[in-house]
């Protein structure tokens, strides 16, 4: 394991005291009673491990119920002290580097943007470091500490090891980002890819809490998928997973980066969209906001091109449905802007490409601009400051 | 839940105790020391869950170490008596029903089958029985109890509650199958989909001890896939998971028994083969048998007919890959008798559709006769024994 500096150290230190702080973080203000039923622990054990957690002040207990029963456990409801620590979340595209500051809560405290020149790795990290500068300004006046930075990138990354293993939008091979943004930043850093970091944020703090199997699908310049199965977020034994844009949907289709053709992000990605709409229409569209409003103005061919990319993204939905049976699926990514162009058809090819009860599945929608991925990072550095040991933690 | 018939409470009535003891049945003799270390749990309380399984005769102790700590815990391993109970797994196909008796190890000590007249539930029902008896016979002899009984059927089958929900080749709609086999045969039974009880056999008993994702493919009639995410059974929200079938593959392609086109089974499966061969060649092939001799005659067109099941094939593999990264995939079922045939289109279409580092997973062939099924059942039955409040517990 790579070294990383230690600001504090959490107070619940075994799987079980991670799992009952996590639980009363998504889901409280919960009793001790509640938190053992959904933790399946015993309510001795809450208790044991709670109270540490309220003396470090990292749980405060509501004192609305006076009526304290004479003997046994106390009735109030727990709950996670947002304020008591801060953390950062960075989420790094081609051309800039989104960064947010929130509580413990995963509660926005403030946010920043600057544009990225050169998306080299020490460009990058300068950026980062500038980013995080302007935002522990403000963390000052807050008078709390800063606990960790969260790092989201594109592509296949190793979270355990800390290192981007191929990013193809920065062009970057095995960097060590997270030993190198530790030494930079002077923070525990913690390292994912883009839409693991936005699945753990649903998981934790958005529309995936209290589900045990759930997946979130971006659509935008690429088409990716976070899974959670069985209360985890999926990672592959290999570092890849959840490659839902790269699903065939028509194997003599356009060709794809990957080298196959057809693929789901082939024909419904924003540069796939782009070339489209300029064949269809002849005219020269620049990138995916023109194309939504030429489809829009009811440019004759542009709303034919959107319906196609429902139905490849519908069909990629279908198959995650088919394999892995989720309770909901949640459709995300700046590429939401376009969604009234396509909802229909993403609807519909799901409903007639899922096989039986499997077209059960809860799809909705959940309009995320890039600060939100910025937060993902965020919720992977509190995962990992809550559960330092695991990189891929059950709730 | 529905009433079981109780034959014996298993001694292990914790989920850790239950833990610890699915571990050394799938992958002791193991010290209590390493059992502490691959299930995370305290050597104290592996000591302490082991001490009534081997009062109880499920585990034992081998006494090969005679130089004991004078001080301090047993060092010797400890392992399954697999004679110590027995257990009943009933496969039932459209035309036959397959039966094995197993020991607790899942070790086969005998084997039956009855051909099957009529699919509808109470003939069914009656030739499961006859089929019990007659391997309830062989346990006379052996002087141990049978504990419970497994049934695997293909399609929706909902475990939790004992019901097939549908069942297309049987064209049975949510049958209680639990309920009415265990008023027949007097044992408790556990009812489970045929794919995913081959799977259970797989990860406690075959290629997929200690792998935390793997996946196991089914080609034959139907072409199937049980996944293991995190260590346990995929089952979905809403009973369906790991279609493989029914990814698409040609959105052109020809029609399948689920509404949609160009599905894999309906390119790589049984009937789908010998449609393509008879129209290949104009010979009225009866079966799959027939066309993998044509195919092994070198007659025309045979050939290619097999080559564009195992592209279907590989490609289905490839997308389960692609979303969840499995460490192996094993390739199984009576399609195999036909594996010459399509193995190097299997293996090429996943290399070149996988993306980036899922090419990686190991996939491995087991041919696997029907029996092997009904082992799987009894596998669901041996999991229920030992953990009876989980319908999917982990490893
Ligand atoms: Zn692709
Ligand atoms: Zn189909």
């Amino acid at each position: 394991m790579r070294p990383t500096p230690r600001v504090e150290t959490f107070p619940a230190n075994t799987p079980a005291a991670s799992q009952i702080f996590t639980t009363v973080l998504s889901q409280g203000p919960l009793t001790r009673l509640e938190v053992a039923r959904r933790t399946a622990l015993s309510p001795a054990a809450v208790t044991k491990a709670v109270k540490p957690l309220i003396e470090a002040g990292y749980l405060v207990e509501d004192a609305a119920d006076e009526v304290r029963p004479a003997l046994g456990r106390p009735a109030n409801p727990v709950r996670v002290d947002g304020g008591r620590a801060l953390f950062l979340g960075v989420k790094v595209t081609g051309d800039e580097i989104i960064g947010v500051l929130t509580d413990l809560c995963c509660r926005t405290r403030g946010a920043r943007r600057v544009p990225l020149a050169d998306r080299a790795p020490k460009p990058v990290l300068a950026a980062i470091a500038d980013l995080v500068g302007e935002l522990l300004v403000q963390t000052a006046e807050l008078g709390v500490g800063v606990h960790g930075l969260g790092v989201a990138v594109s592509g296949d990354v190793d979270r355990a090891e800390g290192v981007v293993r191929y990013s193809p939008f920065l062009n970057w091979h095995d960097v060590p980002l997270a030993e190198l943004a530790a030494m930079t930043v002077g923070l525990p850093v913690t390292v994912d890819n883009d839409v693991r970091a936005l699945t753990v944020a649903e998981q934790w703090f958005g529309a995936g809490v209290g589900l045990s199997d759930f997946a979130v699908v971006t659509v935008g310049a690429g088409i990716g998928c976070g899974l959670v199965v069985h209360g985890r977020v999926v990672a592959g034994a290999h570092g890849v997973a959840g490659e839902i844009g790269h699903v065939t949907v028509d194997p003599a289709g356009p060709p794809c980066h990957c080298g196959n053709r057809g693929c789901v992000e082939a024909i419904a990605g924003e540069a796939a969209i782009v070339r489209q709409v300029r064949e269809a229409t002849g005219i020269e569209v620049r990138d995916a906001t023109e194309a939504v409003t030429l489809a829009h103005r009811g440019v004759p061919g542009v709303r034919e091109v959107y319906a196609r990319a429902g139905e490849a993204i519908g069909r990629g939905i279908a198959t995650v449905a088919n394999l892995l049976g989720p309770e909901r699926v949640i459709i995300s990514g700046e590429g939401l802007a376009a969604y009234d162009l396509f909802a229909e058809q993403i609807r519909d090819t799901l409903t007639a490409a899922a096989f039986g009860s499997a077209a059960q599945c809860d799809v909705q929608t959940r309009p995320l601009p890039f600060e939100e991925w910025a937060r993902g990072a965020a919720a992977t550095a509190i995962q990992s400051f809550i559960t330092p040991d695991d990189p891929h933690p059950s709730r």
